[in-house]
C-alpha cells in the first residue's frame, strides 16, 4: 500500500457554526448576495466573477436548457414515471445522455483549442495557429469539433449570440477568435460553410474565462439537469410517459434478427 | 394496446431558424436577458419570475452546493477518476446521493405542508393547522420533516438566512409562516429546540413560490449538480481520488463475516 | 469531528499475487468452477450456494430481464444515441428506473413480510400472521405490496413459476407461504382476485433465501442491467433511437399551459 | 420532421399470457431451465449458447464482481448511505466509474482487434496482422490497450485462468491468439513484459465469441453492479459508510487554491 499523499482541498468546509465555500462565508457573503452563475464561476475558478462575468455564465447555462423533446427529456420522463419517489433518479437520466453524439463536443473543442494555444501560451498568431490545426485535423482524418450543424447551415443562431454576449460582457477574447478563424480556413478548404456551433461557441468562451477545458461541458451538463427537472415538472401536472411509451411500442415491430 | 391520449407538452420547441421555450424565442427573449435562476422558474413555473423572485431562486440555488467533501462529492470524484471521460456520469454519481438521509427531506417537508394546507385551499388559521398536523405526526409515530437539525442544535443560519430573503424578496407566505408554527408546536411537544432546518425552509419557501411539493428537491439536486462539477475540477487540478481511495484501503480491515 | 469506527468490510481484498473475494480464492476456487448466480449469493450471503439455490438465482435473475420496449430499455436506448462512448450511463439509465411504480414493489413486498415475520422470528402461525398484515394494512389504507396485477388479474405466470422453482430447489419456506396466505386473505376481505405477482414472488423467495428485505429489489436490477445490455446491443446493429426520438417530436403538440 | 422509419427489435414482447424473449416463451423455455448467463448471451447473440458458452460467460460475468473496496464499491456506499430507499440508484453509481481508466480498457481493446482483423474478415496470418498493429500504434504514439499492467507486471493471472477456460470451452479462436501475439511483439519492441491484462482477456474472448466490439465492457458493468449490491448489502448488516466519510474528512486539509 502506498504512502498517502497529503489531501488537500479548497471546496466546502462546515465549522460548527459557519460554513466556509471557496473561502467566503456562506451566509455572511453569499445567501441573498450573488447569483447561481455567480457561483458556479466562484466553484469553478476560485474568485468572485464581476457583474458581466456572472451574466456571460447565465446565458451558457441558459442556451442548452431545453428545445423539445430531447433524448434526455425522454429518458427522464421514463426513470420519472417509474420511479418518481427518486427525482434524483430521473435527472441523472437526463444528464447521461451528454455525450460525444449531443453536446458532448464542447469538450472535445475546448480540447482542440488547449492543444492548439495552451493557456499559458504566450503565442500570438492566431492565423498560422488555426491554419496549422485544421491542417493537422485533416491529415490525420479528424473531425474538427465545435463547427458545421446538420441543420443550421448557415449560421447557428444560439452560437451569435453568445458571441455578441461574450463581447458585451468583454469575456470575448483569443480562444474565441481562433475557433472563428478555425471555421473560415476549414470551410475554405472543405468547401461548404462551417460556421462556429453553439457547442463550439461555448468552448471558445469557457476557455477564455480561463477554465480548464475538461470542464467546458459542465454549462450543458447544468442546463440539462433543469431540463430533465422541468420535463419531470410537466409529467407532474400532464403525465405523457404511459402515453409516450405506448406509443412507442405500438409503433414497434418484432422481428427476430435473422 | 390502449389508445395513445394526445401527447402535449409546453416545454421547447425547435423550429427551423428558432427555439421556442415555454413560449419563448429563446435567442430573442431569453439569451443574455435572464439569469439561469429566472430560467429555473420560467422552466417550473411557466412565467417569468420578477428580478426579486429571481434572487430568491438564486439563493435555494447556491445553499447547498457545497460544505466540504460530501457524500455525493465523494462520488463524484470517484466516478471522475475512473471515467474521466464521461464528466456526465460523475456529476450524475454527485446528485443519486439526493435522498431521503440528506437533501431528501425537502420532498417529505413539501409533501407534508401540501397534505396539511392544500395549494388552492381558503384555510386561514394556521394555528390550528400546525397544531392538527404535529398531533398527527407523533399519534403515528411518524417524523416531522423539516424541523431540527442534529449539529445546529439552536437553529440551522442558513435557514434564517432563506427566510430572511424570502421576506426581502416578498415571496415569504403562508407555507413559511406554518412550518415556523409546526416547529414551535412540536418544540412544545416533544421538550427540544426543533427550528426549521435548511430543507424544512426550501420546502416552505417552494411552496410558496407556488411549485408542487414533488419539485421541492429540484433545488438541491441542481445545487449538488455544481458542487460535483467543482470537486471534479479541482480533481482537475489537485488529483486526491487515488489517495482517498487509498486512505480508505489502509483504513479497511478484511474480516469474514460470521 | 467524531472518533473514526474500526472499518470493517468482508468483500473482496486484493494482495499482490491473489485476489479474494469472500474469503475466497479467486483464481483458484471461483473463476471457471461457479456460475454467475453462485457468485450472486456468495456476494449477498456470504456462503457458497448448493447448484440449487444457484438454479434459483438463475431464475429469479432471468424473470425481470425484459418483456419488450420497457421504460428502461428506451432511457437506455436514448442515452445510448447520445453518448454512445460510456455504456456504462445506458445501463445506468436502464436501473434507474426501477423504482415504486414498476420493479420496486419486491423491496415494499420483503419489507411488509419482514415487518410481520422477522428472519429470527420462532413464530408458527402464519394463518394469524397473514390475517394481521391483511387487518392492519387495510385499516391503514395501506396498499399491500406483492399481490395482485393490472394484467394478469387470474394469476401471473411468471409467480407460479418462480413458486415452482423454489419447490423443486428446497427453497420454498414459510416467507412463501406466508405470501399466499395473505393474498388469499386479501381476496376474501376485497372480493376480487389477487395472486402473488412476480415481484412478490422474487421477495418471499428472497427472504426465504435468508437475504435482508433491502436486498429484494437486486434481481430486477441486475435483469434490467442485462435488458439495457441487450437493447443497446439491438442499437448498435439495427439503431431505431433515432427514429423513436423522431416518432414521439411528430406526435407531440406544443401547447402553452392555461 | 423526417419520416419515421420502420421501428424493429427482436428482444422481447409482452402478449396477454405470455412473454416472448428473444422468441423463447419465456415461462415454457427459459425460466428455471436456463442460467442467467446462458440468457446474457441470449441476449447479446440471439440463439441459445451451449452449456460450455455458458461457462465461459459465467466466468467473464465473475471476474470483476470486486476486489476490495474499489472506487465504484466506495461511489455505491456513499449513494446509499445518503439515498437508502433508492438501491438502483447506488448500483448506477457503482457501474459509472467503468470508465477509460478502468474496466473500460476492454472496449478500446477490442475495437483494437476488431479494427485489426474484422469479424467477417478470411484473413489468416495473425502474425503479420499483430505487428502492423503494434508497429501502426507505436508510430501514432497510441497506448496498446489490453496489455500490461501496473502491478502485475509478469502476468495477470486472472486472465490466465480465463484464456484457460476459453480453451476448456472451445470458445478460445483467433483473437485471443491474436492479442497474445500483440503482447509478444509489444514486449520486444518496448522492452518489458507486456502480457494480457484482464480487460484485453476479456475483450478477445468476446470478440471470439461474435460478440461487437461495443458490447465487451458489458462483462465489467454486470459484475461491477453485483458487486456495488454487495457493498451495499454489507453497508446493511455493519455499516461503514459514515466511518468512511468522517475519516475523509479528518484527514483532508483545507487550503485555499493560490
Amino acid at each position: 500500500m502506498p504512502e498517502i499523499p497529503k489531501l488537500v482541498s479548497s471546496m466546502g468546509k462546515a465549522e460548527l457554526d459557519r460554513i466556509f465555500v471557496r473561502g467566503h462565508d456562506l451566509n455572511e457573503e453569499l445567501l441573498g448576495k450573488i447569483s447561481f452563475a455567480q457561483m458556479v464561476y466562484l466553484m469553478l475558478v476560485g474568485r468572485m466573477p464581476t457583474a458581466e462575468e456572472g451574466r456571460m455564465i447565465d446565458t451558457m447555462l441558459i442556451v442548452l436548457v431545453d428545445h423539445g423533446m430531447t433524448t434526455g427529456a425522454l429518458a427522464a420522463r421514463m426513470t420519472y414515471h417509474s420511479a418518481p419517489e427518486a427525482l434524483q433518479g430521473a435527472v441523472a437520466a437526463a444528464i447521461l445522455g451528454a455525450g460525444s453524439v449531443h453536446l458532448g463536443s464542447s469538450e472535445y473543442c475546448a480540447k482542440m483549442l488547449n492543444d492548439s494555444l495552451a493557456q499559458d501560451s504566450k503565442e500570438t498568431d492566431l492565423d498560422a495557429i488555426a491554419k496549422n490545426t485544421v491542417e493537422k485535423r485533416l491529415a490525420n482524418n479528424q473531425l474538427i469539433p465545435g463547427i458545421g450543424h446538420g441543420i443550421h447551415t448557415q449560421g447557428d443562431p444560439r452560437a451569435e449570440k453568445l458571441f455578441q454576449v461574450a463581447q458585451e460582457t468583454k469575456v470575448y477574447g483569443r480562444y474565441c477568435d481562433l475557433l472563428r478563424k478555425i471555421g473560415k480556413i476549414a470551410e475554405e478548404r472543405v468547401g461548404r460553410r462551417l460556421p462556429v456551433n453553439v457547442t463550439g461557441a461555448i468552448a471558445a468562451i469557457s476557455m477564455d474565462m480561463g477554465l480548464p477545458w475538461q470542464m467546458s461541458k459542465s454549462f450543458a451538463i447544468l442546463g440539462r439537469a433543469l431540463g430533465g427537472i422541468a420535463h419531470v415538472g410537466e409529467e407532474v401536472r400532464r403525465p405523457i410517459a404511459r402515453g409516450i411509451s405506448d406509443l412507442v411500442r405500438k409503433n414497434l415491430q418484432y422481428e427476430p434478427e435473422k
